[in-house]
Protein backbone atom coordinates (compact mmCIF):
# COMPACT_ATOMS: atom_id res chain seq x y z
CA UNK A 1 0.00 0.00 0.00
CA UNK A 2 1.21 3.26 -0.81
CA UNK A 3 0.79 6.32 1.43
CA UNK A 4 -1.74 8.75 0.52
CA UNK A 5 -0.06 11.74 -1.50
CA UNK A 6 -0.30 15.33 0.54
CA UNK A 7 -2.84 17.31 -0.70
CA UNK A 8 -1.17 20.94 -1.37
CA UNK A 9 -3.06 24.31 -1.23
CA UNK A 10 -0.97 27.11 -3.59
CA UNK A 11 -1.61 30.92 -3.60
CA UNK A 12 0.25 33.85 -3.74
CA UNK A 13 -0.19 37.77 -3.54
CA UNK A 14 1.38 38.68 -6.85
CA UNK A 15 -1.16 37.38 -9.04
CA UNK A 16 -1.44 34.09 -10.44
CA UNK A 17 0.60 34.89 -13.72
CA UNK A 18 3.29 35.71 -11.30
CA UNK A 19 6.59 33.79 -11.69
CA UNK A 20 7.12 33.29 -8.06
CA UNK A 21 4.09 30.85 -7.90
CA UNK A 22 4.92 28.96 -10.70
CA UNK A 23 8.27 28.34 -9.36
CA UNK A 24 6.44 27.29 -6.36
CA UNK A 25 3.75 24.48 -7.76
CA UNK A 26 6.77 23.82 -9.86
CA UNK A 27 9.00 22.69 -6.76
CA UNK A 28 6.74 20.83 -4.66
CA UNK A 29 4.96 18.97 -7.64
CA UNK A 30 6.34 15.37 -6.76
CA UNK A 31 5.55 16.45 -3.10
CA UNK A 32 1.66 15.79 -3.76
CA UNK A 33 -1.68 16.68 -4.66
CA UNK A 34 -1.15 20.20 -5.53
CA UNK A 35 -4.24 22.78 -6.35
CA UNK A 36 -3.37 26.75 -7.01
CA UNK A 37 -5.77 29.38 -6.10
CA UNK A 38 -4.69 32.41 -6.67
CA UNK A 39 -5.36 36.52 -7.13
CA UNK A 40 -6.04 37.25 -10.29
CA UNK A 41 -4.45 40.37 -10.03
CA UNK A 42 -1.34 41.92 -7.75
CA UNK A 43 -2.57 42.04 -3.72
CA UNK A 44 0.18 42.94 -2.54
CA UNK A 45 0.21 44.94 0.64
CA UNK A 46 -3.21 43.48 1.10
CA UNK A 47 -2.36 41.75 4.86
CA UNK A 48 -5.08 40.03 6.30
CA UNK A 49 -7.86 41.54 4.57
CA UNK A 50 -10.97 39.91 3.47
CA UNK A 51 -13.44 40.61 1.03
CA UNK A 52 -17.19 41.65 2.33
CA UNK A 53 -18.99 43.83 0.43
CA UNK A 54 -18.79 42.76 -2.48
CA UNK A 55 -19.09 39.27 -4.12
CA UNK A 56 -15.64 36.67 -5.42
CA UNK A 57 -15.14 35.84 -8.85
CA UNK A 58 -13.51 32.54 -9.63
CA UNK A 59 -11.92 31.05 -12.74
CA UNK A 60 -10.97 27.78 -13.80
CA UNK A 61 -7.86 27.98 -15.86
CA UNK A 62 -5.34 25.92 -17.32
CA UNK A 63 -2.75 28.39 -15.85
CA UNK A 64 0.32 25.41 -15.64
CA UNK A 65 0.31 22.32 -17.05
CA UNK A 66 -1.44 19.29 -15.81
CA UNK A 67 -2.14 20.97 -12.37
CA UNK A 68 -5.54 22.33 -11.09
CA UNK A 69 -5.50 25.88 -10.67
CA UNK A 70 -8.35 28.88 -10.33
CA UNK A 71 -7.59 32.83 -10.40
CA UNK A 72 -9.90 34.59 -7.44
CA UNK A 73 -11.50 38.30 -8.03
CA UNK A 74 -10.54 38.39 -3.90
CA UNK A 75 -6.82 38.98 -1.51
CA UNK A 76 -4.81 36.08 -0.87
CA UNK A 77 -6.81 35.19 2.43
CA UNK A 78 -9.94 35.00 0.32
CA UNK A 79 -8.19 32.68 -2.17
CA UNK A 80 -7.25 30.36 1.34
CA UNK A 81 -10.66 30.24 2.33
CA UNK A 82 -12.37 29.91 -1.08
CA UNK A 83 -9.66 27.09 -1.84
CA UNK A 84 -10.53 25.23 1.54
CA UNK A 85 -14.58 25.94 1.73
CA UNK A 86 -15.65 26.20 -2.18
CA UNK A 87 -13.08 23.89 -4.06
CA UNK A 88 -11.91 21.13 -1.98
CA UNK A 89 -14.26 21.15 0.87
CA UNK A 90 -12.04 19.55 3.09
CA UNK A 91 -8.69 21.00 4.63
CA UNK A 92 -5.55 20.09 2.83
CA UNK A 93 -2.51 18.85 4.34
CA UNK A 94 -0.38 21.77 3.62
CA UNK A 95 -0.82 25.48 2.59
CA UNK A 96 2.13 27.27 0.60
CA UNK A 97 2.33 30.76 -0.35
CA UNK A 98 4.65 32.86 -2.70
CA UNK A 99 7.32 32.89 -3.85
CA UNK A 100 6.45 36.31 -3.48
CA UNK A 101 8.68 38.87 -5.04
CA UNK A 102 10.64 41.01 -2.17
CA UNK A 103 11.24 40.35 1.33
CA UNK A 104 8.50 39.82 4.08
CA UNK A 105 10.76 40.08 6.88
CA UNK A 106 10.65 41.65 10.09
CA UNK A 107 7.05 43.95 10.63
CA UNK A 108 6.48 43.66 7.22
CA UNK A 109 4.75 40.32 7.68
CA UNK A 110 1.63 42.44 8.87
CA UNK A 111 1.19 43.93 5.36
CA UNK A 112 2.28 41.04 3.75
CA UNK A 113 -0.61 39.34 1.58
CA UNK A 114 1.88 36.74 1.48
CA UNK A 115 2.15 35.49 4.81
CA UNK A 116 -1.38 35.95 5.80
CA UNK A 117 -2.28 33.58 3.63
CA UNK A 118 -0.10 31.30 5.46
CA UNK A 119 -1.78 32.93 8.95
CA UNK A 120 -5.37 32.01 7.69
CA UNK A 121 -3.63 28.40 7.13
CA UNK A 122 -2.55 28.49 10.73
CA UNK A 123 -5.79 29.56 11.85
CA UNK A 124 -7.12 26.57 10.13
CA UNK A 125 -5.21 24.17 12.07
CA UNK A 126 -3.13 23.32 8.26
CA UNK A 127 0.90 23.65 8.27
CA UNK A 128 1.62 26.30 6.15
CA UNK A 129 4.64 28.50 4.67
CA UNK A 130 5.08 31.77 3.29
CA UNK A 131 8.09 31.92 0.77
CA UNK A 132 9.94 35.40 -0.11
CA UNK A 133 12.40 36.19 -2.09
CA UNK A 134 14.53 39.24 -1.44
CA UNK A 135 14.37 40.65 -5.40
CA UNK A 136 11.01 42.83 -6.44
CA UNK A 137 12.09 41.83 -10.35
CA UNK A 138 9.54 40.61 -12.48
CA UNK A 139 12.18 38.04 -13.94
CA UNK A 140 14.15 37.26 -10.46
CA UNK A 141 16.22 33.97 -10.25
CA UNK A 142 14.17 31.70 -8.42
CA UNK A 143 15.97 28.39 -8.88
CA UNK A 144 17.81 28.45 -5.48
CA UNK A 145 14.72 29.92 -3.69
CA UNK A 146 13.21 26.25 -5.58
CA UNK A 147 15.40 24.35 -3.80
CA UNK A 148 14.69 26.22 -0.13
CA UNK A 149 10.96 25.05 -1.11
CA UNK A 150 11.77 21.53 -1.84
CA UNK A 151 13.94 21.73 2.00
CA UNK A 152 11.63 23.26 4.22
CA UNK A 153 8.43 20.92 2.57
CA UNK A 154 10.33 17.95 3.17
CA UNK A 155 10.97 19.44 7.01
CA UNK A 156 7.24 19.79 7.42
CA UNK A 157 6.04 16.87 6.52
CA UNK A 158 8.53 15.26 8.40
CA UNK A 159 8.21 17.01 11.60
CA UNK A 160 4.41 18.56 10.79
CA UNK A 161 4.33 21.97 12.42
CA UNK A 162 2.95 23.14 16.24
CA UNK A 163 -0.75 24.16 16.51
CA UNK A 164 -1.24 27.71 15.72
CA UNK A 165 1.84 28.04 14.18
CA UNK A 166 3.02 28.59 10.37
CA UNK A 167 6.39 29.49 8.35
CA UNK A 168 7.92 32.70 7.72
CA UNK A 169 10.87 32.19 5.11
CA UNK A 170 12.72 34.83 3.56
CA UNK A 171 15.35 33.92 1.17
CA UNK A 172 18.19 36.63 -0.10
CA UNK A 173 19.45 37.45 -3.73
CA UNK A 174 22.83 36.31 -3.65
CA UNK A 175 24.44 35.12 -6.77
CA UNK A 176 23.26 31.49 -7.95
CA UNK A 177 24.57 28.77 -5.67
CA UNK A 178 25.88 30.71 -2.73
CA UNK A 179 23.38 30.79 -0.18
CA UNK A 180 25.17 30.54 3.17
CA UNK A 181 22.69 28.07 4.76
CA UNK A 182 19.12 28.32 6.91
CA UNK A 183 18.31 29.90 10.28
CA UNK A 184 15.49 29.63 12.65
CA UNK A 185 15.37 33.60 14.34
CA UNK A 186 12.72 35.85 15.41
CA UNK A 187 11.07 38.79 13.62
CA UNK A 188 12.99 41.76 13.43
CA UNK A 189 11.36 45.52 14.93
CA UNK A 190 12.31 47.03 12.35
CA UNK A 191 9.86 49.57 10.74
CA UNK A 192 8.68 51.87 7.89
CA UNK A 193 9.32 55.59 8.14
CA UNK A 194 6.56 56.68 5.65
CA UNK A 195 6.70 59.20 3.36
CA UNK A 196 4.34 61.05 0.86
CA UNK A 197 4.96 61.76 -2.14
CA UNK A 198 2.22 64.72 -2.69
CA UNK A 199 1.38 65.35 -6.58
CA UNK A 200 -1.12 67.65 -8.42
CA UNK A 201 -3.81 66.17 -10.43
CA UNK A 202 -4.56 68.09 -13.86
CA UNK A 203 -7.34 69.48 -11.88
CA UNK A 204 -5.24 70.89 -9.29
CA UNK A 205 -6.40 68.26 -6.60
CA UNK A 206 -3.12 66.80 -4.75
CA UNK A 207 -2.64 62.90 -4.14
CA UNK A 208 -0.52 60.97 -2.45
CA UNK A 209 1.90 58.33 -2.65
CA UNK A 210 3.05 56.01 -0.15
CA UNK A 211 6.72 55.68 0.04
CA UNK A 212 9.55 55.51 2.66
CA UNK A 213 12.24 53.59 4.12
CA UNK A 214 12.81 50.78 6.13
CA UNK A 215 15.01 51.23 9.64
CA UNK A 216 16.09 48.41 11.55
CA UNK A 217 15.87 50.03 15.15
CA UNK A 218 17.62 46.56 16.48
CA UNK A 219 21.73 45.69 15.99
CA UNK A 220 20.53 41.98 17.56
CA UNK A 221 22.18 38.38 15.66
CA UNK A 222 18.54 36.66 16.33
CA UNK A 223 16.32 38.47 13.55
CA UNK A 224 15.53 37.85 10.04
CA UNK A 225 16.88 40.75 8.80
CA UNK A 226 20.25 40.11 10.44
CA UNK A 227 20.60 36.54 8.49
CA UNK A 228 19.00 37.74 5.84
CA UNK A 229 22.02 40.29 5.44
CA UNK A 230 24.57 37.71 6.00
CA UNK A 231 23.46 35.81 2.73
CA UNK A 232 21.09 33.03 4.76
CA UNK A 233 17.92 31.93 4.56
CA UNK A 234 15.67 33.15 7.61
CA UNK A 235 12.51 31.39 8.89
CA UNK A 236 10.30 32.75 11.42
CA UNK A 237 7.83 30.69 13.39
CA UNK A 238 4.59 33.32 12.84
CA UNK A 239 1.62 32.81 15.37
CA UNK A 240 -1.58 34.50 14.90
CA UNK A 241 -2.59 35.20 18.57
CA UNK A 242 -1.31 38.36 19.26
CA UNK A 243 -1.78 39.08 22.43
CA UNK A 244 0.65 40.27 24.46
CA UNK A 245 1.33 38.08 27.56
CA UNK A 246 4.13 39.97 29.00
CA UNK A 247 1.74 42.62 29.45
CA UNK A 248 -0.88 41.42 31.13
CA UNK A 249 0.56 41.50 34.73
CA UNK A 250 1.47 45.35 34.44
CA UNK A 251 -2.24 46.57 33.02
CA UNK A 252 -3.95 44.20 36.26
CA UNK A 253 -2.01 46.95 38.36
CA UNK A 254 -4.09 49.73 36.32
CA UNK A 255 -7.27 48.90 38.57
CA UNK A 256 -9.48 49.65 35.81
CA UNK B 1 2.72 76.29 33.71
CA UNK B 2 -0.21 74.37 32.57
CA UNK B 3 0.48 70.69 31.57
CA UNK B 4 0.92 70.24 27.91
CA UNK B 5 -2.42 68.55 26.34
CA UNK B 6 -1.94 65.59 24.61
CA UNK B 7 -2.06 65.04 20.85
CA UNK B 8 -4.87 62.55 20.34
CA UNK B 9 -5.15 60.70 15.92
CA UNK B 10 -8.59 59.38 15.93
CA UNK B 11 -9.55 56.61 12.99
CA UNK B 12 -11.49 53.95 12.73
CA UNK B 13 -12.65 51.28 9.49
CA UNK B 14 -16.25 52.19 9.81
CA UNK B 15 -16.05 55.66 7.69
CA UNK B 16 -15.73 58.85 8.78
CA UNK B 17 -19.88 59.57 8.56
CA UNK B 18 -19.69 56.47 11.52
CA UNK B 19 -21.76 57.01 14.88
CA UNK B 20 -18.72 54.89 16.45
CA UNK B 21 -16.32 57.33 15.48
CA UNK B 22 -18.84 60.50 15.92
CA UNK B 23 -18.87 59.11 19.27
CA UNK B 24 -14.95 58.32 19.89
CA UNK B 25 -14.18 61.91 18.76
CA UNK B 26 -16.69 63.53 21.36
CA UNK B 27 -15.88 61.15 24.49
CA UNK B 28 -12.13 62.40 24.44
CA UNK B 29 -12.51 65.94 23.45
CA UNK B 30 -11.25 67.20 27.06
CA UNK B 31 -8.82 65.09 27.02
CA UNK B 32 -6.52 66.86 24.30
CA UNK B 33 -6.35 68.16 21.35
CA UNK B 34 -8.39 65.89 18.47
CA UNK B 35 -7.31 65.20 15.16
CA UNK B 36 -9.57 62.36 13.16
CA UNK B 37 -8.30 61.38 9.68
CA UNK B 38 -10.81 58.13 8.61
CA UNK B 39 -11.60 56.36 5.99
CA UNK B 40 -13.92 58.16 3.45
CA UNK B 41 -16.14 54.62 3.01
CA UNK B 42 -16.22 51.40 5.16
CA UNK B 43 -13.17 49.93 5.27
CA UNK B 44 -13.98 46.59 7.54
CA UNK B 45 -12.25 43.80 7.04
CA UNK B 46 -9.26 45.22 5.21
CA UNK B 47 -7.20 44.12 8.38
CA UNK B 48 -3.48 45.50 8.05
CA UNK B 49 -4.10 46.87 4.30
CA UNK B 50 -1.83 49.68 2.60
CA UNK B 51 -2.81 51.30 -0.48
CA UNK B 52 0.49 50.86 -2.79
CA UNK B 53 -1.19 50.43 -6.41
CA UNK B 54 -2.70 53.35 -6.59
CA UNK B 55 -2.55 56.80 -4.62
CA UNK B 56 -4.50 58.29 -1.90
CA UNK B 57 -6.53 61.23 -1.44
CA UNK B 58 -7.37 63.29 1.54
CA UNK B 59 -10.03 65.28 2.24
CA UNK B 60 -10.57 68.22 5.25
CA UNK B 61 -14.06 68.82 6.12
CA UNK B 62 -16.11 69.65 9.04
CA UNK B 63 -17.21 66.65 9.66
CA UNK B 64 -17.12 67.14 13.58
CA UNK B 65 -17.81 70.76 15.07
CA UNK B 66 -14.48 72.33 16.03
CA UNK B 67 -12.40 69.25 15.29
CA UNK B 68 -9.73 68.92 12.66
CA UNK B 69 -10.87 66.32 10.71
CA UNK B 70 -10.19 64.46 7.22
CA UNK B 71 -11.46 61.59 5.12
CA UNK B 72 -9.04 59.34 3.14
CA UNK B 73 -9.90 57.29 0.40
CA UNK B 74 -7.40 54.42 1.60
CA UNK B 75 -7.46 52.14 4.60
CA UNK B 76 -7.27 52.60 8.47
CA UNK B 77 -3.32 51.80 8.36
CA UNK B 78 -3.50 54.46 5.30
CA UNK B 79 -4.84 57.12 7.45
CA UNK B 80 -2.90 56.40 10.54
CA UNK B 81 0.19 57.01 8.14
CA UNK B 82 -1.16 60.16 6.52
CA UNK B 83 -1.81 61.30 9.82
CA UNK B 84 1.65 61.32 11.40
CA UNK B 85 3.59 61.89 8.21
CA UNK B 86 1.46 64.32 6.23
CA UNK B 87 -1.39 65.99 8.44
CA UNK B 88 0.80 66.37 12.06
CA UNK B 89 4.06 65.87 10.90
CA UNK B 90 5.36 64.38 14.32
CA UNK B 91 3.72 61.52 16.05
CA UNK B 92 0.43 62.29 18.57
CA UNK B 93 0.50 61.09 22.34
CA UNK B 94 -2.13 58.92 22.12
CA UNK B 95 -3.39 56.97 18.91
CA UNK B 96 -7.44 55.74 19.26
CA UNK B 97 -9.34 53.76 16.74
CA UNK B 98 -13.11 53.30 16.78
CA UNK B 99 -15.87 52.89 18.07
CA UNK B 100 -16.28 50.06 15.56
CA UNK B 101 -19.76 48.54 14.75
CA UNK B 102 -19.17 45.05 16.11
CA UNK B 103 -17.01 42.94 18.19
CA UNK B 104 -13.28 42.39 17.53
CA UNK B 105 -12.26 39.51 20.23
CA UNK B 106 -10.65 36.69 19.50
CA UNK B 107 -8.82 35.90 15.94
CA UNK B 108 -10.66 38.56 14.58
CA UNK B 109 -8.23 40.83 15.78
CA UNK B 110 -6.41 39.96 11.57
CA UNK B 111 -9.25 40.85 10.22
CA UNK B 112 -9.71 43.94 11.47
CA UNK B 113 -9.20 47.54 10.12
CA UNK B 114 -9.88 49.01 13.45
CA UNK B 115 -7.28 47.16 15.33
CA UNK B 116 -4.77 47.19 12.88
CA UNK B 117 -4.82 51.18 12.68
CA UNK B 118 -4.06 50.41 16.79
CA UNK B 119 -1.26 48.23 15.74
CA UNK B 120 0.43 50.00 12.96
CA UNK B 121 0.26 52.89 16.12
CA UNK B 122 2.12 50.53 18.40
CA UNK B 123 4.43 50.10 15.78
CA UNK B 124 5.25 53.55 15.06
CA UNK B 125 6.12 53.81 19.15
CA UNK B 126 2.49 55.42 19.75
CA UNK B 127 0.52 54.41 23.00
CA UNK B 128 -2.81 53.03 20.90
CA UNK B 129 -5.96 51.46 21.88
CA UNK B 130 -9.11 50.16 19.67
CA UNK B 131 -12.43 50.06 20.86
CA UNK B 132 -14.76 47.93 19.51
CA UNK B 133 -19.06 47.68 20.58
CA UNK B 134 -20.39 44.07 20.22
CA UNK B 135 -23.36 45.79 18.14
CA UNK B 136 -23.75 46.05 14.56
CA UNK B 137 -26.53 48.36 14.64
CA UNK B 138 -25.67 51.11 12.79
CA UNK B 139 -28.09 53.74 15.08
CA UNK B 140 -26.11 51.34 18.30
CA UNK B 141 -26.56 53.21 21.79
CA UNK B 142 -22.47 54.29 22.36
CA UNK B 143 -23.29 56.21 25.41
CA UNK B 144 -22.26 53.29 28.12
CA UNK B 145 -19.16 52.71 25.01
CA UNK B 146 -18.19 56.04 26.00
CA UNK B 147 -17.66 56.24 29.38
CA UNK B 148 -15.15 53.04 28.65
CA UNK B 149 -13.24 54.86 26.36
CA UNK B 150 -12.81 57.60 28.84
CA UNK B 151 -11.76 55.41 31.60
CA UNK B 152 -9.23 53.36 28.89
CA UNK B 153 -7.84 57.03 28.40
CA UNK B 154 -7.34 58.27 31.65
CA UNK B 155 -5.38 54.87 32.20
CA UNK B 156 -2.69 55.09 29.25
CA UNK B 157 -2.45 58.59 29.66
CA UNK B 158 -1.41 57.82 33.54
CA UNK B 159 0.23 54.48 32.88
CA UNK B 160 1.92 55.22 29.32
CA UNK B 161 2.29 51.41 27.51
CA UNK B 162 4.69 49.18 26.97
CA UNK B 163 6.60 49.50 23.15
CA UNK B 164 5.11 47.30 20.82
CA UNK B 165 1.90 47.08 22.59
CA UNK B 166 -1.64 48.11 21.58
CA UNK B 167 -4.74 47.51 23.50
CA UNK B 168 -8.22 45.89 22.04
CA UNK B 169 -11.02 47.09 24.02
CA UNK B 170 -14.46 44.88 23.26
CA UNK B 171 -17.47 46.31 24.67
CA UNK B 172 -20.37 43.79 25.22
CA UNK B 173 -24.00 45.00 24.29
CA UNK B 174 -25.82 44.96 27.74
CA UNK B 175 -28.99 47.32 28.90
CA UNK B 176 -27.89 50.98 29.92
CA UNK B 177 -25.71 50.88 32.88
CA UNK B 178 -25.14 46.93 33.02
CA UNK B 179 -22.02 47.12 32.51
CA UNK B 180 -20.42 44.69 34.81
CA UNK B 181 -16.51 45.63 34.72
CA UNK B 182 -13.35 46.03 32.88
CA UNK B 183 -11.46 42.37 33.02
CA UNK B 184 -7.93 42.28 31.13
CA UNK B 185 -7.46 38.93 29.28
CA UNK B 186 -6.01 37.26 26.09
CA UNK B 187 -7.12 36.62 22.93
CA UNK B 188 -9.50 33.60 22.29
CA UNK B 189 -8.82 31.01 19.87
CA UNK B 190 -11.83 31.63 18.35
CA UNK B 191 -12.07 30.79 14.15
CA UNK B 192 -14.96 31.52 11.25
CA UNK B 193 -16.06 28.24 10.27
CA UNK B 194 -16.34 29.94 6.75
CA UNK B 195 -19.40 29.09 4.22
CA UNK B 196 -19.59 30.95 0.60
CA UNK B 197 -23.02 31.80 -0.70
CA UNK B 198 -22.95 30.46 -4.33
CA UNK B 199 -25.08 32.58 -6.72
CA UNK B 200 -25.70 33.15 -10.35
CA UNK B 201 -25.60 35.72 -11.92
CA UNK B 202 -27.82 37.38 -14.72
CA UNK B 203 -25.34 35.65 -17.48
CA UNK B 204 -25.27 32.10 -15.44
CA UNK B 205 -21.59 32.84 -14.27
CA UNK B 206 -20.99 32.07 -10.59
CA UNK B 207 -19.89 34.78 -7.71
CA UNK B 208 -19.40 33.56 -3.84
CA UNK B 209 -20.49 35.53 -0.72
CA UNK B 210 -18.29 35.02 1.77
CA UNK B 211 -20.41 34.09 4.99
CA UNK B 212 -19.73 31.29 8.10
CA UNK B 213 -20.10 31.26 11.85
CA UNK B 214 -17.29 31.99 14.52
CA UNK B 215 -16.75 28.84 16.65
CA UNK B 216 -15.19 29.44 19.97
CA UNK B 217 -12.74 25.97 20.63
CA UNK B 218 -11.93 26.90 24.41
CA UNK B 219 -13.50 26.68 26.80
CA UNK B 220 -11.37 28.93 28.86
CA UNK B 221 -12.22 31.91 31.48
CA UNK B 222 -9.25 33.75 30.92
CA UNK B 223 -10.20 35.44 27.02
CA UNK B 224 -12.03 37.76 25.92
CA UNK B 225 -15.04 35.81 24.23
CA UNK B 226 -15.39 34.09 27.50
CA UNK B 227 -15.60 37.65 29.32
CA UNK B 228 -17.72 39.46 26.51
CA UNK B 229 -19.86 37.02 26.89
CA UNK B 230 -20.56 37.32 30.93
CA UNK B 231 -21.02 41.11 30.64
CA UNK B 232 -17.28 42.39 30.70
CA UNK B 233 -15.56 44.86 29.37
CA UNK B 234 -12.45 43.03 27.70
CA UNK B 235 -8.65 44.71 27.21
CA UNK B 236 -6.31 42.43 25.20
CA UNK B 237 -2.86 43.95 25.21
CA UNK B 238 -2.06 43.13 22.23
CA UNK B 239 1.98 43.09 20.19
CA UNK B 240 2.91 43.46 16.49
CA UNK B 241 5.44 41.02 17.25
CA UNK B 242 4.07 37.58 15.79
CA UNK B 243 7.14 35.50 16.35
CA UNK B 244 5.84 32.03 17.95
CA UNK B 245 8.68 32.21 20.45
CA UNK B 246 7.42 28.72 21.93
CA UNK B 247 8.58 26.93 18.25
CA UNK B 248 11.89 28.12 18.26
CA UNK B 249 13.84 25.67 19.67
CA UNK B 250 11.67 22.64 18.18
CA UNK B 251 12.37 24.20 14.86
CA UNK B 252 15.88 24.43 15.53
CA UNK B 253 15.94 20.66 15.64
CA UNK B 254 14.82 19.67 12.56
CA UNK B 255 18.56 20.51 11.10
CA UNK B 256 17.30 22.35 7.99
Amino acid sequence: MTPKRPLILVTNDDGISAKGIYSLQKAVASYGDVVVVAPDSPQSGMGHAITISEPLRLKKGDFFEGVEAYSCSGTPVDCVKLGIYEILHRKPDLILSGINHGANTATNVLYSGTMSAAVEGAMEGIPSVGFSLYDFGSNADFNDAMEVVKTIVSGVLTNGMQKGVCLNVNIPKVPPGELKGIQICRQAHAFWEDRFDKRMDPFDKPYYWLTGNFVDQESSNDTDLYWIDKGFVSVVPTQFDMTAYSALDDLKKWKL
